[in-house]
């Protein structure tokens, strides 16, 4: 491709609503235009990035045996309804009316698409296993899109959906794609690492994000460098152990606390009472239903382990108004020790189980109770870990202190079971002439997002450093002078000749403008290698050729294809 | 690719909604499957021939200098309203509301995404020309859906747009894509032909679109086998003479003719006006307002026509009660001798131009009038094509008699000049230093709609007959037995790795079925070549290959994989 015969808009500024590095080099590099709020359109350059991130997971996809197809992008609430995910996922689907009054929901994932087509289409164990996925076009109604391709309306995302006759074919299916999904970003370039994770809305009982170290990433991740263990912060555990019991006053003493309502002013003067010696109490609206949640005072609520463990699909804190309704006290003077409805189910996070010695509101305002022995004053519904892990907290494998850092989620495979094919009758009839539910899982990879983290994690002041396998061009060829008749330019073609026909990606920069704004454009899109063609190198018989991270090497002109070719390994 | 790892679905009946043979043989061949009415799902031999069809395109694009983008399918309505085509293309347009309360089209088409990428992107007559496509799924809010993918909600389309500085140069870049049209469908092995082409809601003044003959389809076109002349019947001309001017009475004469209110009625007893002597006057509502429309008794108004003549964006006849209130009378009665309100406009067909002795309704129930001289009698206010040409009518170009066939638009070019340019303000500096809006052309291909003609072209009683650049795989290599040690089976794996290796494509059918099943199945799915591996032709040392149009072949052995890459010019 010739410079001048494609769209590269390169920008000296990136826009100010972006605000992370590689959505800023996305624009920067003419990659990516803006249309609206979480809609972008990609420019040439940024298409065949893409194309190639596109054609790694294809290829990484056919070789774990599993088959392509394309489903709508429209689809019927009918099976939405059928799944149960029509009110779950209501949040982000966007649903459409056609002029016949017909609703449609846009397609963010098609588990319920593919289960209805197995449903149909696969009657005998013989047809199992199987796996079909797609690359296409979904669709989120994001509230707030941002970071450019990371959070969109719309984006590309590869969906497969595995279907088997048993628990173990199952998990069989999912470690392929587990290891499918290691393959392909490290062919991406990409340093991504898979954490355990929680299952979401989507269901099932196993699951695994892929995750990519990023300061900027909207995931944080909880590991251990010793043994390895690593897991979504939503989902992660910690070895931290439960309060320990102590002597304590024999009963329980009211005392007043006025103007206390935090945990922070509790713990001083007059008070004294630690942090890690209090029970917060929060009140939750938890699917409609009020329940309250027991944590300990240094402790943090974690709201997707409320909602796994509780099943409920939405939850927020209730307003102080609800609270009082419920209790009899504002927030900051709840607890659960007297006034708790017997209608309202008490959560407590384990690490409180057996405490005592403990402090906590006395339900009416301006007073707290001490003496508290959390088995013996409260009635808890049911212990569940609900705490957020710290960093420096032990492993819970191997009891050494764990880590966190941020990540950009890039990939996510999900074990089902048979939640899918249950409610959209996806049976089969095995060889003992019983029909079974098929065996599900689904793994997904934000193609679009893939892309965007591959500049994200590849950078540096002067643009973005490609990994070969994904550069839009791999080599940039920067004639000096671009006249027909020069030197430079012929021999220009001649190369891009030689190193086309050698199935190398290239393209000329053929525009008439300064070396210096060839040289920064060339750095700024980051095409791995450049090969410059000055009259005064070409006269002493030499190119100039540049890794885009590396230094210039000087190369005789008939060795320069030769270079080139071992640089870039074919 | 083995059969028995990949899902096709063959069967027998096609479902009773399918209505024409492309339609059903897409089910019965398992490349499709409805998800609801006007969306599907493409399995995976459906996907393989659709993706050759889009690598046919893409490459033929490339070839002809385009660049490939990709474009949102959320559209903002603004930029929608800014072209005009919020409210001209509104019918077909799927709209959907974010949960900010945010309103989106799904895109059809991109003219109004691309003017505005240009319209900030390129700012020299240095960046121009250019050409931009896109392969993408596009949506049309279709009333009904019909056919499988002609006429479908959801469908893939390439949409290409052209930017030019000059008309001329807008001219040789609709050549370019003409020229690249004719190819793209010869080498889909389609008998593809351009016709004059009306341009509708996409606007513009010169057009053509690229059609398949096919009884089923849904044009008309009008063509002269003499001269090449070829025309969509919604913009066909002919050169049928004028009505002949003839002696008449001298005056106007009102006649009763109680309950004749057709065209037919009046040619008969006892009144014998011969349809080609009548004026028929049609009341019509055009973008809300009334006009009246003349024409002769043997002729049929082309609403398209009608639209593209008066600029209008919807017509639709008047009610009774609507004609009454116009002209007095009730259709069956009309006419435009008297009582024509002054703000109605008349517009006659120009083969009403110097008719007299003419007979026409009297704007009284069950009265004519005689003596009629069209341009004596009647205040025309514009005379325009309005006919639609019929079978048999001379050639405008050279006098021999048109045909009529039927067909289906599998592409359509549009010389649009700066109609869009304009209105959303892409303009470039030109040489001479003063701003112009660049002069564009647009581009579109059926996608699905092209693989669907591919197969309504290609097939007979037994099944598809693909082309071998869009068929699934190229060759079907049947072993009669499958146990892995039988000679049959470890021939066929043979084969399939030698074809394989040669980049033929070769699926396998490992499946363990009678010979029977598994050719019918192939005749039906209609890959081009079968090799069946029999165990008693392998001990005479052959094996069959059998073109799927053509006689089964006894080959040797160790002749088998040349003669199949001859047979598909490897």
């Amino acid at each position: 491709m010739k410079w001048t015969q494609t769209l590269i808009p390169t920008l000296r500024e990136a826009p100010s609503d972006a605000e992370i590095v590689s959505h800023k080099l996305l624009l920067r590099a003419g990659l990516i235009r803006k249309l609206a709020g979480g809609v972008y359109t990609f420019l040439p350059l940024g298409l065949r990035a893409l194309r190639k991130v596109e054609q790694i997971i294809r290829e990484e996809m056919d070789r774990a045996g599993a088959n392509e197809v394309l489903m709508p992008a429209l689809q019927p609430p009918e099976i939405w309804e059928a799944s149960g995910r029509a009110e779950t996922a209501s949040n982000v689907l966007f649903k459409v009316k056609d002029s016949s009054g017909r609703q449609w929901f846009l397609s963010p994932t098609a588990e319920e698409v593919i289960t209805t087509l197995a449903a149909n289409e696969i009657n005998s164990y013989r047809q199992l296993p199987k796996n079909f996925y797609q690359i296409s076009l979904k669709f989120r109604d994001e509230i707030r899109p941002r970071f450019g391709l990371m959070r969109a309306k719309e984006f590309i995302m590869k969906d497969a959906y595995s279907f088997d006759t048993t628990d173990e074919g199952a998990m069989a299916a999912y470690k392929k794609m587990y290891d499918a999904y290691t393959r392909i970003f490290a062919r991406c370039g990409l340093k991504a690492f898979p954490v355990e994770a929680d299952t979401g809305v989507i269901g099932g009982n196993y699951s695994h994000e892929f995750m990519v170290p990023a300061e900027t990433g909207e995931n944080e991740v909880a590991f251990c460098e010793a043994c390895g263990y690593a897991a979504n912060i939503e989902k992660a555990t910690s070895g931290i152990p439960k309060t320990a019991a102590r002597d304590m006053g024999p009963a329980i003493e009211k005392f007043a606390t006025p103007g206390v309502v935090t945990i922070e002013a509790l713990s001083k003067d007059p008070y004294k009472v630690p942090a890690n010696r209090q029970i917060k109490t929060l009140v939750y609206v938890a699917d409609s239903k009020i329940i309250l949640i027991l944590i300990r005072g240094d402790d943090q609520l974690n709201e997707t382990k409320l909602m796994a463990r509780t099943g409920a699909v939405a939850v927020r804190p209730a307003t102080p108004e609800e609270c009082v309704a419920t209790l009899g006290a504002r927030p900051g003077s709840l607890g659960a020790v007297v006034n708790v409805p017997a209608s309202v189910s008490v959560f407590a996070d384990g690490r409180l189980q057996g405490a005592n010695d403990m402090t906590t509101g006395a339900n009416e305002d301006g007073f707290h109770m001490k003496n508290v022995s959390i088995e013996r004053d409260i009635k808890v519904t049911a212990w569940f870990d609900l705490r957020t892990v710290s960093a420096g907290e032990p492993c819970a494998k191997c009891a050494k202190p764990l880590k966190i850092r941020r990540a950009i989620e890039v990939g996510h495979v999900f074990k089902l079971g048979t939640k899918y094919s249950e409610k959209l009758n996806a049976t089969f009839l095995d060889m003992d002439g019983s029909r079974k539910p098929s065996v599900m899982g689904c793994y997904g990879i934000g193609v679009t997002r893939t892309l965007q983290a591959v500049i994200e994690q590849g950078n540096d002041k002067d643009g973005i450093i490609w990994p070969l396998s994904v550069a839009p061009y791999q080599v940039c060829i920067t004639p000096l002078a671009v006249a027909p008749d020069s030197q430079a330019m012929q021999m220009a073609e001649k190369f891009y000749a030689e190193l086309t026909a050698r199935g190398v990606d290239v393209i000329l920069d053929d525009r008439d403008e300064r070396p210096g704004v060839k040289f920064k454009d060339s750095e700024l899109v980051g095409f791995p290698i450049r090969i410059a063609l000055g009259e005064k190198s070409l006269l002493n018989g030499e190119v100039e050729i540049k890794p885009r991270t590396g230094a210039v090497q000087f190369v005789k002109i008939e060795e320069a294809v030769d270079s080139v070719l071992k640089l870039i390994c074919v």
